[in-house]
């Protein structure tokens, strides 16, 4: 059922409040239609099983809701545009203490929203990143989508501080990781860079439709591991999320990226990136 | 406010919910008196400043709201016993998204439960534990008490999976952290070992105090890097924690610490750290 916001509430003994003990997965529409909804909905699934959490629904049922949901927000709504939805599963309410044994009847909260495009300067400019380096959670977590963002939460208010956009996450090794909430890639002579997801990061949906889109725009894609030289050192560098799908990142740590503007790399994937979704060009 | 369980709710939007972006004290009552309230308010502070969140009451007023519950639930109450207090402080609700800029009414939550006596049989055999690698959450998170428990949850569940009551997370080098919610210590030889705060592990309380007894129980207390096989190779081994106090640890993964029962060292360092602290021996 859809509540209304203020009647949303989940009680203080629900895991995802307090430990962090959940999984989610947020999917856009494009004029209506949920974007690779059912691959949300299988990470969904490969996260909560990589946590060790049990599903009530089946992936058909889970895409029927979000389906149903967001038509009747559709409807229920007086103006056009797409829509942003969030599935957030926790494992519910159970004794104190860590062990998730006693948790047996799972929270799920659908939430739906306006999609906010990017301020068009974001898009025309480019943004700023700083690189933070970091222990990285986790081995556990390793690819799934949890509920742990503190570590993120910190460092992009280190970045906004900065008057960055993001921060780029460096293992603790110093490896390029990912950004708070996407995927980072570089361009560099005709080679499409990024890391690979043996790595500790989210296998992005949008990572894998650029991956598959390099050679429309001339690229040799390339998942290896990157240090922040090939960061600082590349033609083109740009984040990847649902939300922002392909995005210039023009500074990366107070340094101008290749000429400083948007590049034509970037660009092509873009349009690759849409096209090969059908979708309208941006 | 005290408001029965059912109508302990909080948003779905709250951030602690959405992003596990939340610091929390766990603190027990002795006869009634509260263990060392002063200094988990002081640590609460600490962790909210790490991660940048701005709390709203002075130590003085937290330490003397969680007093007055403690009372009020005690008179309320129709039996004895000990109790728990856990105060949870989240950034409260924002917009959508990581950047906490837009969250400016932190939500604080009070938990007060009954403390349950470990059962005898752990005090008086021990426990077992097993050692869990991974890398560990997190820098920006070091040593801040945080609401981002999964790695942790997953941990314990392999731990309970292989019949043992604790894992021991390593870090991303194979060095000995601490436990799922726990410090560790190994006793070895005279000396008392457990790793540096300069290490992302907790700096637990009870991990001071028991370092502060160590000379009383004839040890030397050290505090530096241990690797899997100083815990392996220990005459003894416990863990402690706010309601574990000190629990002795006799088999960690699946090979016997030391004779295979509690030791006389941990008994020595258990009797000091109560009669320290002005409690009746255990």
């Amino acid at each position: 059922v859809l509540v209304p916001v203020e009647r949303a509430t989940v009680s203080v003994y629900d895991r995802g409040f307090l430990y962090g003990d959940a999984v989610f997965e947020t999917i856009r529409t494009y004029e209506g239609e949920p974007f690779r909804l059912e691959e949300h909905i299988d990470r969904l699934g490969w996260s909560a099983e990589r946590v060790g959490m049990k599903l009530t629904l089946s992936s058909a049922d889970q895409v029927a809701e979000v389906r149903s949901a967001l038509k009747k927000v559709e409807a229920e709504r007086g103006e056009p545009g797409d829509l942003v939805a969030r599935i957030m599963i926790t494992r519910g309410e159970g004794p104190f203490g860590l062990d998730p044994a006693g948790a047996t009847t799972p929270c799920r909260v659908l939430f739906i929203h306006p999609y906010r495009p990017l301020p068009d300067k974001d898009r025309t400019d480019g943004v700023s990143a700083i690189t933070y380096a970091t222990y990285r959670p986790s081995d556990a977590a390793r690819g799934a989508k949890v509920g742990n963002y503190l570590e993120s939460i910190v460092a992009l208010r280190e970045a906004r501080a900065r008057g960055a956009h993001e921060a780029i996450i460096l293992g603790v090794d110093g490896q390029v990781l990912e950004g708070t909430t996407s995927n980072v890639f570089a361009v560099r002579g005709g080679r499409l860079l990024t890391p690979p997801t043996s790595l500790p990061i989210l296998p992005g949906i949008t990572r894998g439709l650029v991956l598959d889109a390099a050679s429309d725009a001339g690229l040799v894609a390339e998942e290896r591991p990157l240090a922040p030289a090939d960061l600082h050192d590349a033609d083109e560098l740009f984040v990847t999320s649902t939300i922002r799908e392909l995005l210039s990142i023009t500074r990366i740590d107070d340094r101008p990226v290749g000429a400083g503007v948007p590049g034509p790399k970037t660009r092509a994937l873009y349009e690759a990136f849409r096209r090969n979704a059908g979708l309208p060009p941006p």
